[in-house]
């Protein structure tokens, strides 16, 4: 099974980095990481990953997921992913956060369910998309997950449907993904949703 | 403030890429990603991470992260680590997973409570370490996270006692970490969790 994982300057590591940790330990998993070019990107909080191969290397492919980044511009104007991603011949088109703005630039998401970071939800419908505040939304051989760290949750469960209950589970146990999150979200003062909303996503 | 993320051939990369997402947000952090030698590293499941300063840059540091690995020597014989993390001034010493068999190795868990995968946890004890089964450990200056995924709930525990429950929140709405996982650690079969646990570390 082949899955890519597009890499690009600026993206958010995490949203990539997530749902490698999961989908690189399904059975047979064959991973690459795919940019405009080979060598390291830099992401949008200073750490730096290697592309190992570039689109022009593949033209099909079993999945492929798209991170996201707090630039829009980055997912919503380059081009030579949108064109790559309409011409891929796929199983599975996947996106962590603001990458399914990229899907959408595509023309990937016309008239489906999908979702994205919650500050950016609104900007789903500009291309033809359902928006949907859900963690994780599939539709068809779509599967988009919320903000950054819903990949992870993404992941665990298209892990389970492709390769049963037993070996999702299984993963979960690997990476000891039995969460204790400090805060809650839907706690969060209105003051601070705001601050958060107006730095999370740059058009 | 100085945030060190150690990088080593054949470590978990989301051991150090989620507190990364969450740590690099606080407000004036400097990160750096550390390691015997300047350029990618190899991380166990494909992806590569870039080292973009040496141990020998680094004598003084606010804070100093070890990621963990299934394989243990990579974390329990690596002596120019040791050597490193035991002549290092921190102000805070933490780990990710099997990351804390290094801070035994060398010598800064000795009576301390700590934690790491839960497949190694009676490791620790080799090293002085009083094993705790839970998801963050803080004892003195010394905080310890369970598997891999538990790196994120450590480092957003840290991050509002460094700077407040406030900017905690903040960077947990950024991240949108409120998790879904799709399965139950608690409720998993006996026989997976065997299975999980002769694959999840290899002396």
């Amino acid at each position: 099974m082949k899955i890519l994982f597009v890499l690009y300057e600026g993206m958010t590591a995490l949203d990539a980095v997530g749902p490698y940790e999961v989908l690189a330990r399904l059975p047979g998993a064959e991973v690459h990481f795919v940019g405009a070019a080979r060598g390291p990107v830099g992401t949008d909080a200073g750490i730096r990953l290697v592309v190992d191969s570039t689109f022009d290397d593949h033209p099909t492919t079993d999945l492929v997921l798209v991170p996201g980044t707090a630039q829009l511009r980055l997912v919503t104007e380059r081009s030579v992913l949108h064109e790559w991603l309409s011409g891929l011949q796929t199983t599975w088109t996947t996106s962590v956060c603001t990458g399914s703005l990229a899907l959408g630039a595509a023309g990937l998401l016309d008239g489906r369910r999908a979702t994205t970071h919650w500050a950016a939800l609104d900007r789903l419908s500009r291309y033809g998309a359902v928006p949907v505040a859900e963690r994780v939304v599939f539709d068809g051989n779509t599967a988009t997950a919320a903000g950054v760290s819903a990949g992870i949750d993404f992941a665990l469960t298209l892990a389970g449907r492709l390769a049963g209950d037993l070996v999702g589970q299984g993963i979960q146990l690997g990476i000891e993904y039995d969460p204790r999150p400090p805060y809650s979200i839907a706690d969060a003062p209105a003051e601070l949703v705001e601050l958060v909303r107006s730095a999370a996503v740059v058009a």
